[in-house]
């Protein structure tokens, strides 16, 4: 086993699962393991406290006059949870046919430390000053990411953002994504009764919240993908015919696409290809409902109170702030009579939508042709990554995001892992990146 | 403390929670202990094995020509969950404010006690013969019943079937009921996708089994209470216009009823008053909804599976088997395209009516009027027992429904519990019934 593959497996062994709070002493765990390794590299290098998980900062000045390259990650995972679908534990990093199972494998331990490994093999021939964000709070909604940015401009100033938490287009195609959805995550709580009741005795008679949460789930968005919230696309960027048809030449096939998530079809709004449908086109999906018995077998009661939990996912030019609005209005006009309704606002993030013949975007698709010698192509992600738009308003500088994960590599899912290639292209990649730099933009040498 | 009490809290202190495998020795427990109370009265008694939980019989004859009674009841009960919602423990009963508060203290331990504790107090005084049936299953569809019941026809041949588990109209008003609403329990089951999957990257491209659940729920009952299943309404009898009349002249609040259970306004069919909607009219309610994250906070998550568990409350002369048809057809109609349905049908029972001018129910509303002092009330009930439609069909005997809890005692929820009054009077009441009887139906002294 390879150094580089032996300590990232060291590094995914640690649970730092941001969401639960028995996890803490993990979190703080990974953060220090990524400090001890950056000092390793030559980087100075410190685990930042914040009001809740600390990021790790670290950077290596080489020269003044040679160009920055700022790279975020995230070492916080997600919750492993339901463990019973996991075929080896999340936390016990475990390789099957070239792919390394463990939760973070992909999002994000797995891509953030190849850049790692990257600037540790380039050692003293790294050619440009590099710059570490890594953040422990990217699960739970960056809270105190965008205070430490906004906090530490000048010492985070770079002439590019390096961001890698996003999937490539197609196993052995490099990809450079351009464009990120943004996100509005709500929970709607309906109470009925003052109690929960039997469904004998009451049935009929009074209110059912479960009835009710599914009512208005039927009224947020039709059996066809339309979303119903008034507004909900008044702001909606239409896709461009050259978009359109760049992204036709994209090697896609919407059955294997299917099969591969194991759905009998395909979803979402008539007019629009699958790949319009995920990138550019926002959408509104319940990310878990509840009311009731939820056990085994069954009870005969008619429960107090129901919970649904949603987010929207957005694209250019909508406004997370202005959609949790409309959301909150509508819900408060389409709730039953006879019932409470709780609204509440979780993260959210803005859509990005970046220049792709900036410099740095140049240096980077030559530099991911190069580590799988094929072109590089340019794509959108479905998935939001809030941070992204923050780098670019506060720093002023262009985000190149080049992923190294796969859409099958069970993000959010039991069974996350990174093909064991990919995480070595990945190094690859980030190398020529750093080498590739400084010609792009016409500084240094 | 009397003795009766003193035995009562005795007996709910045993979990004997019928749906829970753990739980088996103390259904076992309880059947045991019953059985010891009883020999003491002077029955010979025993815990018949079924194939699942035992059921109790115990018979005292005190003469061939006396009337002979068939007590049933159940001293299973509900689960106790959620326990966090109990003010003191489910079993540890306890008494606040002239009411005993325990699991089964209402339903149906402290009733069926109630007639435990009256033949034993009439002791050698008993002027009928009495035979116990009380089973261990109640709350889990009673399905080693009906076998049983088959099997001893003869040895369970009785004048009257005497079942108290049913509640009062309103505190201090003796009441028989002579309807209950049958049942039919199912669950459907749905799967959009192989495994869960990122909003993110997939939201809007793939089917999401929270949505169709939802839809599927709001295609099954519009929010007017109308329940859609084509055919469901065919075989409902109309209400009488006798009936109305006098259910129009009980006591009866709807701010009040509301009140009780904390609802901001009763619901139901329009057209209907609450008593109608709650004794002469079907229904649909769902009883659990789950899918996707069931956590605090957010999980940005398309779950691959979704569940409702329902159940239909049935009048005269629907029929629980041929409505489950209607609706697992209609369910398998009505699924959207792109989803796994799988339909599972759980416990299901007749609705019942009987006659009210039979001796023996003459005889019950003596009883009942003498112990209260107030004249007794026929009502129907919301519920469904589903044993008292297999008693009178198997032994052609009038099935008389004594009962000494209320609406308000929280039936299968938190902090159920029975008035100490109800219960001292349920004894009083049954003693009534015993010696009462045999001149009603002309048979004995």
């Amino acid at each position: 086993m390879n150094e580089p593959l032996r300590e990232l497996i060291e590094f995914l062994k640690i649970p730092s699962v941001s969401a639960k709070e028995e996890h803490k002493p993990d979190i703080q765990k990974a953060a220090d393991w990524l400090v001890e390794r950056l000092r390793r590299a030559g980087f100075s290098a410190e685990a930042v406290p914040t009001a809740g998980h600390p990021i790790v900062y670290a950077e290596k000045i080489v020269g003044e006059e040679r160009p920055t390259v700022l790279v975020y990650g995230h070492y916080d995972v997600q919750p492993a949870e339901p463990l019973e679908l996991w075929k080896t534990p999340p936390f016990e990093p475990t390789i099957r046919d070239g792919k390394l199972y463990a939760r973070g494998a992909s999002d994000d331990k797995g891509q953030v430390f190849a850049h790692v490994a990257a600037v540790s093999q380039l050692g003293g021939e790294l050619p440009v000053n590099v710059k570490f964000v890594i953040e422990g709070e990217e699960e739970v909604g960056s809270s105190n990411l965008v205070p430490f940015v906004e906090a530490n401009r000048e010492r985070l100033a770079a002439d590019a953002v390096l961001v890698s938490d996003s999937p490539m287009f197609a196993p052995g195609l490099p990809t450079l994504t351009y464009g990120l959805r943004g996100l509005t995550y709500m929970e709607a709580r309906l109470r009925g009764l003052g109690r929960d009741v039997h469904s004998g005795a009451y049935g009929g008679a009074v209110p059912n919240a479960a009835h009710a949460a599914a009512w208005m789930i039927s009224q947020l968005k039709d059996p066809m993908g339309w979303v119903r919230i008034p507004g909900f696309y008044d702001d909606v960027e239409p896709i461009s015919p050259a978009e359109r048809e760049m992204w036709s030449k994209l090697p896609f096939d919407e059955a294997e696409y299917a099969a591969e998530v194991g759905a009998r079809s395909t979803a979402g709004e008539p007019g629009y290809g699958i790949l319009e449908r995920r990138w550019a086109r926002p959408t509104f999906d319940v990310n878990g409902i509840g009311s009731g018995y939820q056990g085994e077998g069954s009870k005969t009661v008619i429960a107090a109170e129901a919970f649904f939990k949603f987010s929207m996912r957005l694209v250019p030019n909508q406004d997370p702030g202005k959609i949790a609005d409309l959301t909150e209005a509508y819900l408060r006009k389409i709730v039953p009579e006879g019932y409470e309704l709780e609204v509440l606002r979780y993260h959210g993030g803005q859509p990005v939508l970046v220049p792709t013949d900036s410099s740095p975007m140049q240096a980077a698709a030559a530099a991911l042709s190069r580590a799988w010698g094929r072109e590089t192509v340019f794509t959108r992600e479905g998935g939001s990554i809030p941070i992204v738009y923050d780098f670019m308003r506060v720093l002023g500088a262009p985000v190149v995001l080049m992923g190294f994960g796969l859409e099958s590599d069970n993000l959010h899912a039991p069974n996350e892992k990174i093909d064991l290639i990919n995480f070595e292209k990945g190094i690859e990649a980030s190398k020529n990146f750093f080498r590739l730099l400084p010609q792009y933009v016409g500084k240094g040498k």
